[in-house]
């Protein structure tokens, strides 16, 4: 008696999916019968959606963003203040600023932080162009993420900026770090908590 | 100043991904992005065997099972006891209960339970098929899962098969429901252990 077997299709995408962020195989099983019961112009209006990802976006040369257009909208946008500079690990981080919608400068993505355990260097990050564009900026905002890799990301990058012959006069600031609007300081972790009394302000 | 949006074909791809079973719009983010580091002939990859998935796999006739071949594997198998008959609600219910290696029968797979809090009805299964399949069949195990709409499924198939001329003689039998094995009686919860005592057996 022979074991029956998933198809091989089926195991061939299962493994595409598994090796996503967040989709264990369990998930990926889940999400491929999910699939079988799709039509099939829909399986191909997913695939070219895929193909087209690469196709359709490029990453900024001046920022490193990934967009439509090179350069892309925030670096062609005149109305932006080019004398701020905000740096973020990701462009979804951008993004969330922009949501925010009030920041009015200009942006460097780094694609990453530095992060040893991960074999990720300042070399492998875009990092070192930066100093290129500091000519005319008067403050650099660091908004990598409060983990410890972001945060010895943002150390790295103030050193770099303060002993860079570009960097002279340059302030270089930090995002602030405390509660969250709407949180509630009896839950609050120990870290979050100094740091918003490290970081409090004159009322 | 305009806010910089996110590019339209991350946006659109995003929407794919968050249908996926398991996967929010933070998720399907979190994978576009994972994406656009991937080389492009990665997604050609992913995108021509997300194609292929309808395209290679097709549904068994006799037994509903989805299989490379039709009929399928275990249908063809002329090694497997025809006189036993499991009835799973899932595809991926066979491949579990063909892994464990012991069950040397047929299967009907029903594709999906009786659930009426999503519309499913009997209509909507390979139900009433089923019945053609019962000559020479002395048991039929109902291997449905063991919550509330398996349950509900399960009995219907027994009245189904007591009921009708073809059933006739037929032993209908339910897999037994208890303590998985390595559990902890501890903290097993009241209604499985109420079922392990009335599916208790003389040692």
């Amino acid at each position: 008696m022979q074991i029956m077997k998933l198809p091989r299709v089926i195991g061939r995408l299962c493994e595409k999916f598994e090796r996503l962020p967040g989709v264990g195989p369990k998930g990926a099983q889940r999400i491929v019968f999910y699939l079988l019961h799709n039509p099939e112009s829909e399986l191909q209006d997913f695939a070219e959606k895929l193909i087209a990802l690469k196709r359709e976006t490029c990453t900024c040369e001046v920022c490193h963003n990934i967009a439509e257009s090179n350069p892309c909208g925030v670096c062609e946008d005149m109305s932006r203040e080019r004398n701020v500079l905000c740096i973020v690990e990701q462009p979804l981080d951008l993004v969330a600023i922009e949501r925010a919608g009030k920041y009015a400068g200009v942006y460097h993505v780094l694609h990453g932080c530095i992060d040893p355990l991960n074999h990720i260097g300042p070399e492998q990050l875009y990092l070192f162009d930066l100093m290129r564009r500091l000519e005319g900026v008067e403050e650099v905002i660091i908004a990598t993420n409060p983990t410890m890799e972001g945060e010895a990301t943002a150390l790295f990058i103030k050193e770099m900026i303060k002993k860079s012959k570009e960097g002279e006069g340059i302030k270089v600031t930090r995002i602030g770090h405390g509660l969250p609007v709407g949180a509630n300081i009896e839950y609050a972790d120990g870290v979050t908590l100094n740091r918003s009394f490290e970081g409090r302000s004159e009322l």
